[in-house]
């Protein structure tokens, strides 16, 4: 009997694959002269191009001088708030909450956060990112435009205490409604927004709903050191303490930035009963001048998976991750004072294994490995930037950008090649968006969805 | 009388323009729907689309959509390097130095500069940069390529007081041979590689010579923190100290780094009768985990001029001055404790006119404006990561990468359209450029052109 074709070969690439897909460490490497055999939405096998060249396929995609890697993941963010990108600039993280962005986002419409979530979807596909968490509002709009794309997603719809019972109740209802959907792509997690703005009432009916509902958890947590000593100065507890007490940290949680993480937080991070997980977004904490960044070694030393993120582009100015990628590994040798640490290697391991982790994917996704779903970009070093390559990790973590990421595919299915979206029209998004923004960015009414008061 | 036809007509950009072309201020704006008019390669006039219609041109380009502004200076590299991008990674400083570059660089022949040189070079048009500043070895290769290229450049020959009396003498020879090449585009200067290399006997005789000859100066100075300190604990002084008293800051002098300049410098560079400016390459130094980095703030309060740099690749890992640009607003927010320093606007400030003076062009290049130079390139802003626009600065700086320029034009002519480069063949450089790497990189023989003891 012939062997039905595969849906889709990539020949004469080289590809990344992660050694050690259990542990921590940064173990990567290399298959050179490639080829990656799809089907089914899932990656097959790994062979050489010789082998590949045997087999029957619907597509072949000529990838030499590239490197395949997994899809990037954007462990946190809010893709919407793109349409936000630039209008709160160079401001304190109060008055850039208070004054600006929640005044905006009380006008939100479930029209802008759909336009905002097709406009994000665009940015991330062609900077390489095939997954992200996203935790926002009117996140039906967001599940619409990620069942459309053909991206993979984890989302999440927030939150406040503010809100009363309703609050956590839709989020619940949302993350059942959508868990599963669009053929699977679609991942949910209860979305409370922080510490600061839900109550420990709040946080601990969600660690039970988490529970009941076999649901992940996904917040922002001691965010920046501020929160930390805030929480100390008037609960007496950490904003982690307050997730150990709630009983957040025994569901499987993804904590947003932690930058203000302390010393006294490591213990109950590695002893909680939950799969504990971080997100780093470095770049905004460098923007709003936060005295500290995600502890990611100390994080690594007690077997916290950290993934890399974006934030929203409201603060973040892009959803770019491979920024991010290279950004973590400059300021964790900047605030740690090793330049051993951290290594390129080590930045493509949190970029695979650990953001897949992060975002409750592990066994999923983050590798390129037979049974693993076929999400895989394709990255073009050719360029003179890129060249000579003497250390490939180096090439692909601080010379290569986001920007050179050729081709993206996620489940198998194309969604840029050649740097042309196929599934997104970029133009017509703008256009729609842009008549909406005078009514969007109004502040005249003197609401705002939430006060920032840690 | 007709008007006989302009070189160059660009129409229907923005274009950027520096208000206050003599202060250090950020006062810079933006000309909607405007065109820049091209003859005998300086900006004849920047006018309006409207206006621009009515004449007549050899070439126009269309560049609805799109940014016009200064091209980016690379105000310190080390161009040939890009030939070591990644052959020395997560080192600290004095391995990098003694075990992996210095001994690599003691195989360096004029063929290998040359063509690392050329491959620098696309690199550079390719990402935005009009103009940079070198301070290497063999320079007559690298002032070849500049002639050949198209690029501007500002070319000294480094020397160590190893070489004797015959590098400072090289270094000059160098200079004044080459001053006023490639029709105007090559500027020169002498180039003491630092005060931890060059002793207190040549740097005294390069300021004299500087003085003679009218020459500026450009080398390395108080790079980082411990060369202050080990210099203080060694000479009694610091490097910027032993600048002023062997007259180095009485000459026009570009310092890179200056991460390790202390309070006790900051009156000499004020007072120095030379035209001090420092070039700041930000990223290395996070690479290096130095424990500062270049104190923007406080030589903006006393006048002294700070441009953008990558240094080298081999450090760098690019010659991507458009993230120098980014890194340094987000650095110094940080490193401040101050989100409101540095703005986007500043940041372009700093690229655009700053950086000019920096390497000694002020009165020509760093702004467009009738009777600069035409050094202008082209950024498309209808990217997906690039809309919308609320706030262009924040967009330019902020979600802007150097892959959305577009177009490059030095001296007014074009050495990139749409992404392609016109005057150098990237596949031919690195395939040659690939030979030779073997060789090159062998070390093997134990030698090193120096020892980094600080």
């Amino acid at each position: 009997m012939t062997p039905s074709p595969a849906d889709l070969v990539i020949t004469g690439c080289t590809v990344l694959v992660h050694d050690d897909q259990e542990g921590t460490g940064p173990e990567i490497g290399f298959r050179e002269d490639a080829a990656l055999v799809v089907r089914d939405g899932l990656v097959e096998s790994v062979t050489t191009a010789a082998a590949a060249e045997e087999l029957s396929a619907l597509e072949r995609i000529d990838a030499r001088g590239q490197i395949a890697m997994p899809g990037l993941v954007n462990c946190h963010t809010h893709a919407p708030m793109v349409a936000l990108r630039g209008v709160a600039e160079d401001l304190p993280t109060e008055e850039w909450f208070n004054d600006v962005v929640w005044p905006i986002e009380s006008n939100l419409t479930a029209t802008d956060v759909e336009l905002g979530a097709r406009l994000a979807c665009a940015e991330m596909i062609r900077g390489g990112v095939t997954c992200f968490a996203d935790h926002y509002f009117a996140m039906d709009a967001v599940a619409a435009v990620v069942e459309e794309c053909g991206i993979r997603a984890h989302l999440g719809e927030a939150y406040f205490s503010s809100q009363g019972p309703q609050g956590r109740e839709k989020s619940l209802e949302f993350a059942l409604r959508h868990r599963g959907g669009a053929g699977g792509r679609i991942t949910t997690a209860l979305a409370p927004h922080a510490p600061y703005t839900v109550d420990d009432t709040d946080l601990a009916a969600t660690a039970r709903l988490a529970h009941d509902h076999q649901l992940p958890v996904h917040l922002h947590a001691s965010e920046n050191r501020d929160q930390a000593e805030a929480s100390l100065a008037r609960h007496g507890v950490t904003p982690i303490e307050i997730l150990r007490r709630t009983g957040i940290l025994d569901t499987d949680v993804l904590i947003a930035h932690g930058t203000g993480i302390l010393d006294q937080d490591l213990p109950l991070l590695q002893q909680a009963t939950g799969r504990v997980s971080v997100a780093t977004a470095p770049r905004g904490y460098l923007k709003f001048a936060w005295p500290t960044t995600t502890p990611v070694r100390a994080l690594y030393d007690i077997g916290v998976p950290v993934g890399l993120a974006t934030d929203g582009a409201a603060s973040n100015n892009s959803l770019d991750v491979w920024e991010a990628m290279a950004l973590t590994a400059l300021i964790q040798k900047s605030t740690t004072g090793d330049p051993r640490w951290l290594t390129a290697r080590q930045a493509l391991h949190h970029a695979g294994v650990q953001s897949a982790r992060a975002v409750g994917l592990g066994d999923t996704i983050g590798t390129l490995a037979a049974g693993r779903r076929a999400d895989i970009i394709l990255v073009d070093l050719t360029g003179p930037h890129t060249q000579p390559v003497h250390d490939l990790p180096a090439t692909l973590v601080h010379s290569a950008r986001a920007s050179d990421v050729r081709t993206t595919i996620v489940d198998g299915r194309v969604l840029m090649r050649d740097r042309a979206l196929l599934t997104i029209d970029v133009p017509s998004v703008v256009g729609e968006l842009g008549r909406r923004l005078p009514t969007l960015l109004d502040r005249s009414h003197g609401r705002r969805i939430q006060d920032y008061d840690t």
